[in-house]
Order: structure tokens, then sequence, then C-alpha cells
């Protein structure tokens, strides 16, 4: 008889640009993300779970790298039913699109104004690159149907203490805020406002929300001629005259915008001289995030931003709005108790402002870090978001305002782990050995002990034959504490505890000397078993009762 | 100049089978998983998240419901790469193929045995019917590596604690073992042992698994001649003579194994008439759930089981391990306190029997509900696990051993709810009503002082200019408190508090006559804002702070 064909083993892989996660890197974000929700409610927004599957005709093409809108959706056809054709349905690829079928699904059942919290992964069908997934978390609040700047203002005091509660202390970040309107205003002033200059402006805010990459040469080109980048491949430009292309280059030259401010610092030098040295010194080196700038001169500088801006849009009224916004926006926010040094206004958040229509704002943490280079700078952004008013209209047809945040869950929890609030690892179970493999009824009755007095715990199972397997699996598990109860010790009714973190320590150091009034393993009766664990826990700085999340 | 065509609006719907969650059903599902987590922590397992893509050819045929093992998964190619096809990807069933996936990717760095949690979303591409999603959350915890059957009891005992943990009190559940080489043994038994009866032993396990749905009669059907169903489609049998049939019929003839019991009851007679009226009536009658059943009865009942069992598999090496694994567990647990009034040696316990190749375990709730038909039965099944020892083979060749369980989320949640433990709706936030549109900065500011002190709450950022819609807000959020400030009470340095509750309560009774002396509004003074709102909160039986999760 013929043998069957073997199919060749499966290939044990994650799909390319997934990953998992293991112990403590999923319990910390767990950890993190319910802080954030907890703020998140106490803010008033409630919890809401859409499925990771939506119709692609639902989905839309709203990605916000309008450069590829056709792809980055992970998408497949129903089957047919019958006659009819299935329906295209895709993983979504970010919380926004979902909320805003949600809305137009639900809306008569739902309060007025909508506000919703959800978080979960979000699927990108991009080439993965390092520390790029095409799965990740997202993490947002929204407000639906409310058109106040308060709106706004009140996301951005949630943001500040979003950070807190997850660790990151005040002084450690700004939440920056800019706004489309001025923008806009900007555009009106260069003579890009009407219906037939739509294309024009696509180019401008194309170009303006890739300054980070291209430079501001690169969209200085943009904005005129067009710009052949490294490839050779040519972007066609705005074609504006240089007077236009100045007036646009003003609102993102924030070289100039930090001199004019400083410029405005040196009229009321005498005063800075006043400050104490290193704040003065900051102040007139145009640092202004160095916190010993004392807080009524960094509301004086948000003041300076103002009088810059509403400079730059003379004459536009939609300018003047925008201006008027922050202001409100910055009063709003000191009222309840949110200052500049929380606080700051600039016209450097562009990041989205092609995509948003009102108050853009973004979360930068202020503390440094080395980067893959060895540079020292600053963390960085770690989440970002504004008021967008198109959204719901899709669907509905009705303009619906909406404003909203999304925390970079990822960057966050990088964050805090270079700020030493989160180790990479967590610690293990007490193990208890098998000394006996009969007397299994008695190590499970131990353990039951421990783990009704809070302790994470756990018998060894696997082959018991070896005692050193045993040892060299609780040091895989990161185990503070071995317990081991052989036939002699449970007849004198005592037991040996290992504390294996200080017989790490005592392995690694060359002279025993320092030890020897400390041995890392010690007998105690049995009664004292769940004590003399708890007293170890504590002495190694870990928590004596297990309380994950 | 023709307009361009309009794309018609998309439709604001979830894919056919999917849907959303609002408020307390996230919350009250994340309160739970992380409860459940807690004890699988405290037990010793560390947490794993795995993506929601794998591809196709790791993630393998292992839907549990053999009939259709090319189906029900949604599946998508990647782009091709070149010359080379994109692999084919899939969301993964369950959250047990991709643990053997990571456990053969990563085998090198994990402890032996590894042992893991993991909870979230798994997807199925089925038919959806009423109750039925194509997305659902599992919440898995399993033991890799670990031959040992402590391994099966301990997972008993980590399910009764997690039962007890989200909320159902002891006496309310029991935990039924069964253990599939009982059955290969009785299959042993019935001459279905050799290699060349595997087509017989699928037909016998297929029908086994199928119990609940086929009854006695039609498995009886499937072990002979075969079945025809109600559409008239024929299922070919195991063509098993009589006396074959006999033998595994006995097996899963739980009716006669009840009068068996019931015997060896009637022999103690004249001990069961010195039970309590309840508890020998109970007995009599065979409804061992009864709680009133004094312990050693209990146990003295799973020992009437073993013997019945062991009867069964007379001959069979494999079904006398079997009984005697089921033995250890139950003494095992035992000792660790988790006695005969909580786990049950069950023989019908045939779920998932074809696929396990151990000891397989299932949580039952005890208590009574009402069904769709207004019919008084048990709540049923919330989890379920065994051992399974072939998922790893098909990557690494070598037999992994692994046991684990997997908790019914939906199931459990709605067990929750019909013991009362979760209403279906939370508190919405105290809502701070905008009397005065210019003063909302000190409205942001209210609000920030109720936050800080651990109050759920919000400002109205509708449009203000209609009072009665602010309220009719606060009503659809279920607010318990609304805050009224104009400009006269700002003056005086008071506010109105209005009991949301009460006052619901005072428009549903006809006559006021009741509550004339607790009206619904009240001013107080600005400073006792707080206190007074947590009187309130307190009043009607809710938390005084706000801690969701």
């Amino acid at each position: 008889m013929a043998k069957p064909k073997k199919t060749p083993r499966p290939r044990a892989e994650t799909p390319k640009g997934f990953r998992d996660y293991f112990g403590a890197e999923v319990t910390q974000r767990a950890e993190m993300l319910r802080k954030i929700a907890e703020v998140y409610h106490r803010y008033g927004f409630d919890a809401l779970e859409s499925s990771g599957v939506e119709t692609v005709e639902a989905l839309g093409k709203f990605l916000p790298d309008v450069d590829r809108p056709n792809e980055g959706v992970f998408a497949w056809q129903e089957d047919a039913e019958g006659e009819k054709p299935g329906d295209w349905l895709a993983l979504r690829y970010d919380l926004t699109a979902p909320l805003a079928r949600v809305y137009a699904q639900h809306q008569n059942d739902l309060p007025k104004p909508y506000r919703r919290y959800a978080m979960g992964p979000v699927w990108r069908n991009e080439k993965p690159g390092p520390g790029r997934f095409r799965q990740f978390y997202q993490c947002d609040a929204d407000t639906v149907g409310a058109p106040s700047v308060a709106a706004d203002a009140e996301i951005c005091a949630m943001l500040a203490d979003c950070l807190e509660e997850v660790g990151i202390p005040r002084g450690d970040y700004v939440i920056r805020v800019n706004n489309r309107k001025v923008l806009n205003g900007v555009l009106e002033v260069a003579g890009l406002a009407g219906d037939d200059k739509e294309r024009e402006r696509g180019i401008v805010l194309r170009a303006i929300d890739k300054l980070d990459r291209l430079g501001p040469e690169g969209v200085r080109a943009l904005l005129g001629e067009g710009r052949k980048d490294e490839s050779g491949d040519f972007t066609e430009g705005a074609g504006l005259s240089d007077e236009q292309a100045y007036k646009v280059i003003q609102f993102f030259d924030f070289e100039a915008q930090r001199e004019r401010r400083l410029e405005a610092v040196a009229n009321l030098e005498k005063h800075v001289s006043d400050l104490p040295p290193k704040a003065s010194q900051a102040l007139l080196a145009g640092d202004y995030s160095d916190q010993s700038i004392p807080l009524e001169w960094r509301a004086r500088l948000n003041d300076f931003s103002l009088i810059i801006l509403r400079g730059l849009v003379e004459g536009s009224k939609q300018g003047n709005d925008g201006v008027r916004e922050l202001e409100i926006i910055v009063s709003l926010l000191g009222a309840a108790g949110y200052g500049p040094d929380r606080i700051v206004i600039d016209p450097s958040v562009v990041r989205g402002l092609g995509y948003y229509t009102g108050p853009v704002y973004e979360a930068e943490l202020t503390f440094d870090i080395q980067d893959e280079k060895g540079r020292t700078r600053n963390f960085g952004s770690v989440a970002g978001g504004g008021r967008y008013d198109d959204l719901v209209k899709r669907f509905t047809g009705q303009e619906v305002p909406a404003t909203g945040v999304s925390i970079g869950v990822d960057r966050l929890l990088a964050a805090l782990q270079a700020k030493g609030r989160m180790t990479s690892t967590e610690a293990g179970p007490v193990v208890v050995t098998v000394m006996d493999r009969d007397r299994m009824a008695d190590y499970q009755a131990m353990v039951a002990e421990l783990r009704h007095a809070g302790l994470r715990a756990e018998v060894y199972l696997g082959n018991p034959k070896n005692f050193g397997n045993q040892l060299k699996y609780a040091d895989k598990r990161g185990s503070p504490v071995a317990v081991i109860e052989g036939g002699d010790e449970k007849e004198r009714g005592v037991v040996q505890i290992k504390d294996l973190i200080l017989g790490a320590q005592i392995a690694e150091t060359a002279t025993h000397d320092e030890w020897k009034d400390r041995p890392s393993q010690f007998e105690v009766p049995r009664e004292q078993l769940i004590t003399k664990i708890r007293e170890i826990l504590r002495q190694h700085g870990l928590p004596d009762r297990d309380a994950q999340a």
C-alpha cells in the first residue's frame, strides 16, 4: 500500500509585521490603559467597543496619509449570497472611522453630545519596519456633537490628567495647541481662499503636513514650482507667487517666530534680569520648555504667540476666529487650574493640520532621552488630536462637529519605561518544589494556602525527578522564593525557604564574606511559611500580595 | 460643465454578525476579565498577547467542529512580492491555536512548563444567529509541557477561584470532570482499539460529541447502520454489532448510571434516613446538585461514579488509567480544599471529548434561571477545558502535553447579570449645567474641582440656550445629579443641586405627599458642593468616588 503523502510541517511564525507580547509587556499596557480609562470615565466619557471588522464602505478612505488613500487596510470579500455579491470587509485602521459609523447608526439612541472613549487594536496593511507593526493599540476619547471650543479645552485638560495618572510628573510634559483656522487665515491672506483654489490649498496642506520629513526647503519648493525627491520623482508645486509663498512661509517659519518672541522678551530685558539666572538664560536662548521659567512668564509667552499669530492672519475673519479660539482655550484651561506651565500655544504643531478643521493639540514629553544614535533629545509627542467636522457627514449628509484625542499607547509605555516607572519584567511566582512525587497532595494544599493569602505561587508541574531542573525553572520564571519540603521536613513540621534573589546576588559576588551572616536558604516552622515569604518579598522591594493590573 | 457624479452615501452598519458594545457592557466585561486575570496571575500563569492575525498555515484546521475543517475563518491573501505569491493570513478563531504556534516559535526562550493566560477577541466566519456573533471574547489559561495530572487538577481549582472572584458564590457552581481515556477504554472494551478501527472510532466520537443535539437515539443510530436527519441527508454509521454498541451506549446512558447510583444509595438507606429530609429526598430523587446533601455524601457520590466507570472499562489498561486519573484529581483537589461540593466526577461531560486526550472539565452554574420559553432550568456551562497533546506536534514533530481552560466570557457575564451582580447600566456623570455662556471658565473650574475630588463629572457642552435640553441630556446619561449656578447664585456664593434620581421618583409618584419634606432641588453654599453631592450619591447606593474598572 502506498504511504499517504506527508504534508510539510507548518512554519511556527507570526505573519510579517506582527509580534507576540509576553508577561509584563501585556500587564503593564493593560494597567496603563486601565488608568487612562479611569480618567476618561471620570471626565464623563462612556466606553464604546466596536468590533475589529467593518465594511470597507463604512470605513471609507480616511487614512490621514492622503497620498495612499486606497492602500493601508486588510480587506477581504464575504461569500456571495445567491446572486448578491458578498460585502467587502476590512480590519479597522483607527478608532475614529468606526466612531463616525457608530454615531450615524445609533444617533437616535445616543445622548447629544455623545462622549465616548475606546481602546483596542487597530490594523494597518503597511510595510513593516523596525519598531513599526501592523497591529497596534489606540486609546481615544472624542466628543461628537459639541461645537463649543470648551470641548477642545477639556480634552487638553484630560490629556494632562491622563499623563499624570500613568506616572508622567508635572513639568515633564506640555500640551501644545494650534488651530487649523489660523492656517486657513494665512491661506486666505495669501490669496488662496476661493473655491477655485482648492488644488493649491491641497498642495500647501499636504506640504505642511510633511514639514517634519521634507524640511522648510522642501515645503518652500512645493509652494512654488514643485520638488524633485531623491529618487528623481517630481511632485507638482502649488505655483504660488513669491509674495504669496512668503505669507505662507511666515506661518511655519518657526525660527523667525522664535526670534520675534526673543525680541519681545528683550524689550522686557530689565525684568528678565530679575529672574533667577537659569530662567533668564533659558528665556534669552528661546528655550521656553525650561521649567525654571516662572509661571507668569510662561503666560506672557503664550501672549506673544497670540500676538504673532494675529499679525499673520490680519484681515482674515477665519484666521482671527482661530486666534480667538486659542485665546479662549488658554483662558478656560487656566481657570480650571491648567496653566501655561502645561498648556502652550505653539504654531509648530502641524501634524494632522491638513485633516483637522479647528483646534489641534499634542502632548509632548519634555524630558531628555538618548536616541538610537546616542544623541540627547526630548522624548517628544505621545498623543495628538483635534477638531474634525466631516466624518459623520459621509453617512448622514449633516455636518456634525467633533473633537477628540488619540494616545499613542506604545510610545507612552516606552516613555514610562524610559522614566524608570516600569521595569521590563515582573516577579515570578513562589515555586513550591516537588521533593516527593507521592506527596503532590501536600504540595497542592500548600500552594492553595499561599494563593489564598494573596501570594503568587505554583507547584512545579514538570518532571520532578531532577531537582536542579526545578530550581532552573524558578530562575527562568524570575521567582523570588522557592519552598522545599522533603519527608524529613514534613516530619519535623518545618519547611526550607530559598531566597532566590539573595542567592543570585551571592552567586555573583566573588567573596562570600559579606553574605555569610545571611544565608539564602533557611528553615522555618511550617506555620511561619507565609509570614517569612512576605518578609523576603518586602526585603526585595516586591509587593507582598499579588495584585496584577 | 457637467457635475461630477455623486457617490452614494455609505451605509452606517456593522457587518452582519458583528455588534457594538456600549458603556456598562464594556466596563463590566473589562472588570470581570481583570478579576479573572488576577486569579490566573496568582496561580503563576504569565500573560501572553498574540496578534489577531495569523498565517492560515500556522492556524491549521483545528476548529473543534470537525465537520467543517475548511470553513469558519476570515482569510485573505497578502500581496505578492515579485514572483513569490503572498501568504494567506486569517483572523484567529480561538486562543489555543496561536498558543501552539507561540510555543513552537519561542520554545528555546520559554520556561518549561510554560504557563500562560490570554484574553481577547476571536473571530469565526459563521452564519450569525440570535445571540451568536462572529467576534467574541475568549479568556484562556493553559499549561504546556506538564504531563502531570496535577496540572489538570490545578486548573479545576483555578476555575473555582475565578468564579468566586467574579461573584458566583460557592454552592452556585460545580466543576464537573470526566476523562477521554475512560471513553478510549470503553472503545477498547467494545473492540474498537486497533489501528484498523480508526474510521469507526471517528464516527463514535463525533456522535458522542453531538449527544446534546442528536439525543441518545440519534447517537445509537450512528453507532449502528447510520442516521437520516430531518432534511433526509443520510450519515453513515460505525456499523457496530449490538454487543459492541451496547458497551458504548452504557458509557453515555446517564439515566442508567443514575439508577445504579440510586441503587447504591438505596443500599445505604438506613443511613439516608439519618439525613435531613430535604437532603435524603434529593438523594433518592438523584438530584445530587442539591446543596443540602452533606459533604461526605457528595464524596460518596464521586466514589460511586468511579466504581461505575471502573466497571465500564474493565479489562482496558487505558480505561483504568483514566479512572485512576480522575481519582487522583479528586484527591489532589480535596487536599487543597476543593471538596466534592465543588468538584464532581461526571461521565456526562462529553462536550469536546473527541478533541481532548485526557481529563476534561466543565464549570456549570447550578442556580435556576428562566429560559426564553419561561421554563426554569440550570444556568449551565460557562467554561470548559481539558488535556490535549497534539497541537504543538504539528509544528515540531514532538508531542507536547498541554492542558487548559477557556471561560465563555459572554455566558459568564450573562450569569452575573442573572444573579443581579451587575446592572445593565452605570451611573452617568454629575452634569454641571451652563446657565451663563460667558461664565464657561467658572463651570470648567467647578467641574475640574469635582473631578479632582474623584467624582465623575462634566460640563454640558451642547448648545446651552435651551435649559430643558441640558436636563434632558443629564437624564439620557443617567446622571444622578445636576448642578446649577446662575449669576445670582454666583453672587450669593451658593449653588443649586438637583437630585435627578429623587426627581424621577417624585415624577413617577401620583401624590407628592410622601416627598414633600424632601425636595429634589435645593441650594447649598458653594463650598459644600462636593460634600453634598457625595451625600446624595450615597443615599442612592452609588459609589461616592469614581473608580471604573
